[in-house]
């Protein structure tokens, strides 16, 4: 665990070192624009381990929550090359954006996959999420519908021993009757249209658009 | 825990964020210049973590560990200010020469309390570092000088049981009588010497150099 810690480190300085050594003023914005996403990270993992211990998550936080410590890295991803090599600012941001959206649509489908994800796909056990009371966005959204459902969900949430195995398949259904299940996945749909149509206005060659796509469709059709 | 290495990865992105925003030529400098040294910490803390479970450290590895862990760090607080507004390259060397000499004599002194040291100044339990059987410099020295305390210190540090009070401070009589702690001040001080000629070599004004002979009065000057 601390040989893991100083790994995860030590590569986070290799990139901006990396980044910096080539000393153009492309390599300068490309290197700020990873420790301004790290920073971002860091500020979305920290308020997910603050939600642990809260009872009253709302949706639009758990979102910021996902936007900070996902949405941000895959948007990064997607536009530091285009930061690098000093691409029109136009081409960076819809990179930029293209990412960004679809770092929220990984997350919901990780979401999703977190509780009625197949062991042999997620490597986690099932109803993982569930389990360990994560507050992932379908959950949250569950959990704020204001129905009956989102009421039984909060209560077992509440509860302070550990979920039997029938609660958890209990949880399981309740997440879909609050309708959190078809929010997450409607959501998820709308994020991989408007990250298409904003690949769609960078200027790029086909065959770099065409990978592009394929990482969107790597990301949503993980097998639920 | 988990939140307390959060803030540290984000103090550590957030200081490259800001070196960084300034823009300017020596502003990507610095900021490659903390990226390698936080990489260097790194290193030395991971070989520091690899001496745990070894019994046969030697000098030179645990001075090469004490030069990454400790005097890159301070070599870059020291030069990162001369390196950011773009300072004469030979300044920029002589105050990180002046910080990694400081940052050895740091580590031997800081060595040297954590067996030596009264409680109230470490806010450490006394003989803390042979407690836990830490291959620290003036140990390293003891073990690997061939003598017959080294070789008593030795079997002390294989027991596979926990050192009793008798034996922690026959532990630390026999780094004595190995020679590490008279090393341990020896090395210290030539270092500290070395320190002071580089920083004379300094074109700096007469204040500023008063300030970094305060900052190596006081790294020298903890009360043992």
């Amino acid at each position: 665990m601390p040989a893991a810690i100083l790994a995860g480190d030590a590569l986070l300085a290799l990139a901006e070192e990396i980044l910096l050594d080539l000393g153009t003023a492309g390599s300068a914005r490309a290197a700020r624009c990873l420790a301004s996403t790290t920073r971002r990270l860091i500020a979305g993992q920290a308020l997910d381990l603050g939600f642990e211990s809260r009872q009253d998550v709302t949706l639009e936080e758990c979102t910021v929550m996902s936007l900070d410590k996902t949405s941000a890295l895959f948007a990064c991803a997607c536009t530091l090359g285009a930061v690098l090599c000093e691409a029109p600012t136009r081409l960076a941001l819809a990179l930029a954006g293209f990412g960004s959206d679809l770092g929220l649509a990984f997350q919901l489908v990780d979401d999703l996959l977190g509780i009625w994800g197949r062991t042999e796909v997620t490597g986690k056990p099932v109803l993982s999420d569930l389990r360990s009371r994560k507050k992932s966005l379908p959950v949250t959204a569950a959990l704020n519908a204001g129905t009956p459902a989102s009421r039984r969900l909060a209560a077992l949430y509440a509860q302070p021993d550990p979920l039997s195995e029938a609660q958890l398949v209990e949880a399981a259904a309740l997440v879909e009757e609050a309708g959190g299940r078809a929010w997450a996945e409607t959501t998820a749909d709308k994020r991989i249209a408007s990250a298409q149509a904003q690949l769609a206005t960078a200027e790029i060659p086909a065959a770099v658009r065409e990978e592009f796509m394929a990482v969107a469709r790597f990301v949503t059709a993980r097998d639920c």
